[in-house]
């Protein structure tokens, strides 16, 4: 059988990828209904128009404003507070935080019970009963792709982890992506979010779940952004890198949600949910030696494994070239993280002391999964080793 | 802006595919109701084990065998048979005729009132008020891409055309597509079939609305059916090439449904509506007409179009090699049609003095608006007259 010839794959009804596409949005919203929660950044200094702009046309808005990484305590409390409002629609404007906020609330607004009925790992787990609240997801950083993905991410504290709400159901119902909303992005939030966004488009290229068509839209995506990231950073108001980063976004978002991730994850949620650091920047600081280690375990033991002809096609795409070395990804991996300033995990306050239990959690992490080769705990300490 | 930027998609909610995978029907029908409506084919092998393995699980089933290209008139007489059934979901199991079947009969029987009403060119074209009975394709040739479509092909017999009934609600809710049911087809199915599927991706790689996205799926598409189609029409039984095909033509769907078509299927339309002749084979008759008119066209009135590019890309792809020609995937598509013994079009029954009626029609036709470059009425004579 060929590889990647088996594959299932969950996607959003409709995407709309165009500058100036959010005056579209009251449209989208009357085609279900007239109420709208609308969660939104507090921050963002198109946000408050958009808001106005939707009034006037006379939807009935409830806006939620919403700062910082969600928790499941977070959560809770926005449930209560939405208690028994007739919401016909959810559409969340904002990063992957006000994504994955605006997501999770959509589908607990129809599912009764307790949110950790329905978390992983920490909860039991149950799959949802109903289809979420219509959700629309607009992002405005270019990154997470959660305006395409299946899960939102909430934050533990009790046990500093980071699991994941998780559903087919929850795929958005309308992903509306205007890259003009990303020009505003402070450069350090182009870098690690768009750090992260092509982390999401190597992860599933090399997964063990990969297969031809999330293959397809990794290496456009992947195109993109290795040509785009460096002008998005230096350039803020260039807009078409800011275009190419958002469909990176997109496509980084499809490809996860298809064929899952690998280490970079593995470790970035247990690093995240441990630590107060972005996402996007845990999973920079990680990628230089993920993809080192990945390369020398493959190498040492699956020497035949197809995937090192992927890691060989990955540092062609990377590098813009017909012809490279595996190990070119890992310098070009670690160009980046000195051109855009990302912080060594040292840096970034993770504690060498915590470095067992952190490669213990990740081992058991649901990314950690989709690694094309199974990492053991000495490996995954030299990433952490190399990365710090 | 870079080209292709600005896009909408319109996609499937889930996909399935695998070998096999029809094991998992019970299941998805189940997720909709106990009741199911089976459009069917009548002459599949494969299908009576289906049916009778469906109906072991205590799914209630209405099946429905049907056979030959869908016509308004066999529509409005399907809709009278299942009047007033409890119908929880459709589920289509054949070619494209079969599958469109079952799309046009899961959208009308959630919109009351005629056909006409809905239907384009000939009809009021009105869009559909609810959303379709939740339909699940699954098919068993490798061409139509019609199991991730938007639109149902009718053929309207008093005026000789074939119209779509076309509505983003139409995507069926899943498409389940197991290659195993591809490997029944006779050699000339399997040729028709997928040199259709090649042209799906061919003219949604070249048309005015490509995308990023799109061009993804093509480039991947066109991969996979180029080093397989061959292969499928000379050996039935080899599974890899049938896996590779059935690819395809799920790339093409998406493709199509999301950035058009051309010429090819511009005239597709207005001759299977005028004379009865398989879709495919009208498709493969014109495909190396409309390549070399095309590129005629563009080098010489558009000698700047980047588009220019995209067909030189394409000659590479087809032609498996860096470097290759405009003309070479002209060649390669009348070598093609050689090989498999497709027949021109005075021998499928074309009338020349026809000509002019099938242009002014096809140049009105919808699938005539992706064309890269607006072909005159000459250069379209030109084109029927090169396939005859």
């Amino acid at each position: 059988m060929i590889i990647g010839s088996k594959f299932e794959l969950n996607l959003p009804a409709k995407v709309i990828f165009e500058c100036g596409s959010r005056s579209q949005l009251p449209g989208i919203i009357n085609y279900f209904g007239s109420r709208a929660l609308i969660v939104h950044s507090k921050t963002h200094p198109l946000v408050p128009g958009i808001l106005e702009y939707l009034g006037s046309t006379g939807i009935e808005i409830i806006p939620l404003g919403v700062s910082g990484e969600p928790t499941t305590k977070v959560i809770s409390e926005l449930l209560t507070e939405t208690f028994g409002a007739r919401i016909d629609c959810v559409l969340a404007i904002g990063g992957g935080s006000v994504v994955d906020t605006g997501k999770a609330l959509s589908a607990l607004l129809t599912n009764p019970g307790d949110l950790m009925d329905y978390l992983e790992i920490v909860g039991k787990g149950l799959p949802l009963r109903n289809s979420p609240t219509p959700f629309i997801a607009v992002p405005t950083t270019s990154g997470t792709g959660s305006e395409v993905t299946k899960n939102a991410v909430l934050g533990v504290p009790d046990v500093r982890i980071k699991v994941s709400l998780r559903s087919p159901m929850m795929i958005p119902r309308v992903a509306l992506i205007d890259p003009e909303l990303a020009v505003s992005m402070p450069a350090a939030v182009t870098a690690s979010t768009g750090m992260d966004a092509i982390v999401q488009l190597i992860e599933p290229f090399v997964s063990i779940k990969s297969n031809s068509f999330t293959d397809a839209i990794c290496r456009q995506g992947l195109k993109a952004a290795s040509g785009s990231i460096h002008i998005a950073y230096h350039d803020p108001d260039d807009l078409n890198a800011r275009v190419a980063m958002s469909f990176a976004s997109l496509c980084g978002g499809l490809a996860l949600a298809n064929a899952g991730l690998g280490a970079v994850h593995g470790f970035a949620g247990v690093i995240g949910g441990m630590y107060a650091i972005p996402h996007g920047t845990v999973c920079a600081a990680l990628l230089a030696a993920v993809l080192q280690t990945n390369n020398k375990a493959l190498i040492a033991r699956q020497p035949n494994n197809p995937v090192i002809q992927k890691f060989s096609e990955l540092a062609g795409i990377l590098l813009n070239t017909d012809h490279s070395e595996l190990s070119e990804s890992v310098s070009w991996a670690r160009e980046k993280c000195e051109e855009f300033g990302i912080p060594k995990l040292s840096d970034l306050g993770v504690k060498r002391n915590e470095f067992d239990e952190i490669c213990e959690k990740s081992a058991a992490s649901s990314s950690m999964k989709g690694n094309p080769i199974t990492l053991d705990l000495s490996e995954l300490k030299e990433i952490l080793q190399l990365s710090y």
